[in-house]
């Protein structure tokens, strides 16, 4: 089995494992500069500022960081650890894959003798590091099914290689694909406000060699109709227990004009992305955003004062738009259950 | 009967109608700016840099445009006049109402003696200015007995008083319905890639003293889930016999979402916007608009060179999608025939 290489090394360990180096995501696709995180503060201001971002990495971050940071210490200490894990996993409220990484973190660091805390704490990191690059390419195997040569493919934001330590998941059957010589095209919707599609998306998909093109939002409907899409493949960042998805704000509407035009709608995430206490969409709260991601483009205003936003992250794609669900357990068919 | 003023004046005379002065679209919505324009040179740049914009209000600026430089002229003649019109009907090359107004211009100034021409043009173009302020009026009369007290609209890009010399097409039934005194909310989307809603809708709405609030294109789907919207209101760039609507993109994924969730889904346009001559929205060419415009976000670079865009200026609405045809004639409804 070909398994493809991420094209980007969104984090990594620093010598001795003294700390990590992240691929600062804010700097694309300008330039490639990589942020060498060894302390606290540097580590809460990379996950806070977005230097690194998408749930999967972030956790994967926070457990290497607190382990490399905590590693770099000069007066480390259960105390200190306790610190700087509270601190890193205040850092983004709402990330769960952050509080479960530093919580998994700390119980092993629990059962550790004081001399081995170091080791155990790079070793769990290095763990669930290795648990998501396999979660990325089990993904990846299972949609690498539905996709035949010269397919054209549409995905929304970036749920790709930069989201994870792995090669993403709604872009990992893409890659996995890719790797098998199958010739696909890519069109990634450029996702407003934050524009992770054009910014993003496009920047690893060119740098993996894979043919991708940037459309509007609202240009997808009509793309659909001319027939050039094959299937549509989106993330998801909480899957109800009916199957109902929550994901980024623009993902609705994709599976409507996909429906529209008999293409398949694939949402595709871990397992963990499953919330079987989540009866069904309507229960799903959706985070409204910052004005100012309407109100600028680029360092220019362009909204009237005063004028107020109505700039959801996300929005929820019903049970019955959806073509297949493809996780690291394989492809599964809702409800879903314990 | 009560006519709303137009919130912006596009377009007027200089004194004397020695040339006319235009509001500086680009400036908006940071400065309400006016350019005075008395020269070819002016007029020209003017329309070919967007600082005036929208079918209607191009048409109107460019016959009393051409009336006001010919009367500041010099050295004037027929052979300048007709110089004159001529390089302002190809300023944009692909706007069907500039040239439709230089010739009527023409056909006015071939009738005229010479000692009359410049009165004989300055009064043309005062007709087609008034004809253009009439049709919004007429537009707005026939939608606004659509729209009842606390109703939410939905509309995208800008069709309103700013793309006319009067109170808008798609703005023009809430504009109406809001000199009556029916409260009514505004949702607009900010319309990628060109933010016309964000720059020019909530500009002139709020100006009006209407509550306007501004969503990314990608949201709207989840707002009409919400049952927040009554109805949408857009414009057209053309519509064909059968009833296929081409407007900006975007248009038609608003017009699926609103059908999924069963909101009343209006298309607001001058009858002149119906093409008898075009079957359907098969037979309408969707011009395709320069990479730049997602390759930037106010000017920093967010695209990584090398990667292709699919940026198509119009989509095609389906006839089955559309509630009302709301133009100067009334409600109509298809087959349209001459």
């Amino acid at each position: 089995m070909h398994i493809p290489t991420p094209p980007a090394n969104v984090v990594a360990w620093l010598p001795d494992r003294r700390g990590i180096r992240v691929l600062d995501q804010r700097a694309l696709p300008l330039a490639e500069t990589y942020v060498d995180v060894q302390t606290l503060d540097e580590l809460v201001h990379a996950i806070r500022t977005l230097t690194v971002r998408g749930a999967p990495a972030i956790g994967v971050a926070a457990a290497m960081g607190v382990a490399g940071v905590y590693a770099h210490e000069r007066a480390p200490g259960r105390a200190r650890l306790a610190a700087i894990a509270h601190a890193v996993a205040e850092a983004r409220p709402t990330a769960v894959n952050l509080r479960w990484a530093i919580t998994r973190l700390l119980d092993r660091a629990a059962q550790a003798p004081d001399d081995e805390l170091v080791h155990a704490l790079a070793h769990e990191a290095q763990c669930i590091h290795g648990e998501d690059v396999a979660m990325c390419v089990a993904i990846g195997e299972a949609g690498a099914a539905l996709l035949h040569p010269g397919m054209c493919v549409l995905t929304h934001c970036n749920a790709g290689a930069l989201a994870t330590a792995g090669i993403g998941t709604a872009l990992a059957p893409v890659y996995v694909a890719h790797a098998r010589g199958v010739p696909l095209t890519v069109y990634a919707d450029e996702t407003r406000p934050l524009l992770q599609g054009a910014r993003l998306t496009a920047w690893e998909l060119q740098r993996a060699g894979i043919p991708v093109t940037v459309l509007p939002d609202g240009a997808a409907a009509s793309l659909l109709a001319r027939g050039v899409i094959d299937a549509v493949f989106v993330g998801a960042d909480r899957i109800a227990a009916n199957g109902d998805t929550a994901n980024k704000v623009g993902t609705y509407p994709l599976a409507l004009a996909a429906r529209a035009h008999g293409v398949p709608f694939h949402v595709c995430a871990p397992w963990s992305t499953v919330d079987v206490a989540t009866r069904d969409g309507a229960a799903i709260e959706i985070e409204q955003r910052h004005r100012d991601e309407l109100a600028f483009a680029g360092d220019r205003r362009v909204l009237p004062d005063g004028v107020p936003v109505y700039n959801p992250a996300f929005d929820v794609t019903p049970r019955a738009l959806v073509t297949h669900y493809i996780t690291d357990r394989g492809v599964v068919t809702p409800p879903f259950l314990l």
